[in-house]
């Protein structure tokens, strides 16, 4: 991930292009990896960070520390931030903590748990700001996947023609399972994609943003719910709702920074960052006319079984100029 | 793996052509996945099958055996074959437990387990025994890892330079590191692959072989090892060692089969079972000559860390025409 320059890029310029707010600091950095961020917060002017991570990654970031020169500044500890002990508050809580759709892998229960150990009061985050945004999309893999599907579908066909035929087994009573296990990947399952603009057919809605020095960790892990508009733009069907957050590096009121950056991953003609943009496909499209306005409802729930993992549902009706069409649900899991 | 017709055939024909073997039998099937064995033993002739699953594949299972109306016959029981009980000792167990390079994911412990506990003497296991080949090959892959292992080292260079002009920081300092693991997937992880015949250029040597009614779990967890010479068929490089095994259904002394059935792996013109062969590959490749005897000796031993994965390693030396080669000690992992 050090590779996704855009990614490592913001974080960069939030601490060298903020030094005034780095300066004399003690910063911690949460899940330092390979030890990039403490890197940038020392380079920054922080007096003292302290770079906490959970696995044996711990090892080369003291490694990587030390070759820059920085082993008086930073020091590495390996722990789960949970019940890491610190010898005193910071000043700034640095962390990369966002997961795909912002919120998949949970990580940020983390960082909320160490804020509320270890910041100031006053104390800013980096980044201190996030927001999840949706977009009406003309996809190019919406046919592709439903297209897969019906060839693995035939493929099951054609291997209960086989087993019967070679050994006299009929397999038919599990072929409705097998569908619905295919239609699940294939259509509820959300997708890494890499969007082009040109492919966002309507106004983006900005559906959730977060405050990260006041959310609480009751907030985060109760369902998230938002209803929104999204205008049309494009006369045509609309057969995927692209998702996609940033993050945005204001420090915080106390110690604000001077250069605000933004870490996006919105769609872009030049590329996406790992993160890509999660896709969740309509099957059949919905069929639009430029002006259309999209009335949605979404909610976010960690998977039961795997708080890492979260169901999306998204319900969603045309306003036209025509008579309001019908209410469409759509439920996603992001795997 | 039901599709894989060479496999899911072997152990129907080991059934089918031994009905005498299985008719009026009490069988047990260990680890019956989606019950196919457990169909193939009843539709054989058994009187009575267990059908022992410990994963929610039981459910299926169950649903299988009644679509092909033998519910009468066999009884699948969701569990761990280790703790669960069979009301009575059993004929024959039959089991497809084999992994990569026959021994990778340990199962046959758990068929020596119920061997152990639910077979009466003299009852037969199918299969009955299992042989480990190794032979010298000319492999198109030995040379794409090579370049694949080069082209990551170059990219790790690039990464270094991009990471030192954009952000100030030295990444040499895990160089070494990094290419230690890249060399270890290119070079020292053995590979699946589809062999064909004619990359085979010298004999294979069996160099292991089981009589699954007698061998003791302790010896399965034991080190292999084995020494054994390879001949070598034509002039030129060798620059792998490609592994596979059989297993062969005779049945017992007691009841044995009438018509012997063998599953090989070996490499096939019409292509691979989904075991494939294990290739090791040796950087770099040995120059043999026609006749030249290759004088090996294996260990393979589990991994610590994971029971199911292994190490192999593999000590070589050319004994031919021209004075004894230097011996060469090449170290594998099976992922
Ligand atoms: N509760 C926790 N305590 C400590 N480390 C954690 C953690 N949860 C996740 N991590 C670590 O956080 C890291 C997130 S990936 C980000 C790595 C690095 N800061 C960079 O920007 O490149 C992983 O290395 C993960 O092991
Ligand atoms: N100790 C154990 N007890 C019960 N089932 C086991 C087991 N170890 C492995 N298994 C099961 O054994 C199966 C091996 S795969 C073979 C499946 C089936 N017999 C067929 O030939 O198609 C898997 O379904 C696995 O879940």
């Amino acid at each position: 991930m050090l590779e996704d320059h855009k990614r490592t890029g913001a974080y960069y310029n939030a601490c060298m292009q903020n030094r005034a707010a780095f300066s004399g600091k003690v910063v911690l950095d949460v899940g330092t990896g390979s030890g990039i961020l403490a890197i940038f917060a020392a380079k920054a002017g922080a007096k003292k960070v302290y770079a906490v991570e959970a696995t044996d990654m711990a090892k080369s970031a003291k490694r990587l520390v030390a070759a820059q020169g920085l082993e008086g500044t930073i020091e590495v500890i390996q722990g789960v931030i949970e019940t890491v002990e610190i010898p005193e508050k910071v000043d700034i809580i640095i962390s990369e903590w966002m997961g795909y759709f912002l919120l998949r892998e949970s990580m940020l229960d983390s960082v909320l748990v160490a804020r509320d150990k270890f910041l100031k009061p006053g104390g800013a985050l980096y980044p201190s700001h996030a927001r999840m945004f949706l977009a009406p999309i003309r996809s190019n893999q919406c046919r592709q996947r439903h297209h897969d599907f019906q060839n693995s579908m035939e493929g099951w066909a054609e291997f209960c023609e086989d087993m019967k035929q070679y050994y006299g087994v009929t397999l038919e009573c599990l072929s409705e399972d097998y569908r619905k296990e295919q239609m699940d990947y294939f259509s509820y399952t959300a997708a890494w994609t890499d969007v082009h603009p040109s492919q966002v057919v309507g106004s983006a809605a900005c559906f959730k943003s977060y405050d990260l020095a006041t959310v609480t960790l009751e907030e985060l892990k109760a369902p998230l719910k938002a209803t929104f508009n999204m205008t049309v733009l494009e006369d045509g069907p609309v057969d995927a709702f692209c998702g996609w957050f940033d993050t945005q590096f204001k420090g915080s009121p106390q110690n604000p920074v001077t250069t605000e950056v933004t870490l996006t991953t919105a769609p872009d003609p030049t590329g996406a960052t790992h993160w890509g943009q999660q896709s969740f496909f309509l099957h059949p499209p919905v069929e639009c006319a430029e002006g259309d306005v999209l009335a949605c409802e979404i909610e976010v729930v960690r998977r039961k079984d795997n708080q890492r993992l979260m169901d999306v549902m998204v319900k969603h009706r045309i306003e036209g100029k025509a008579a309001p069409g019908k209410e469409r649900v759509s439920c996603f899991h992001i795997e």
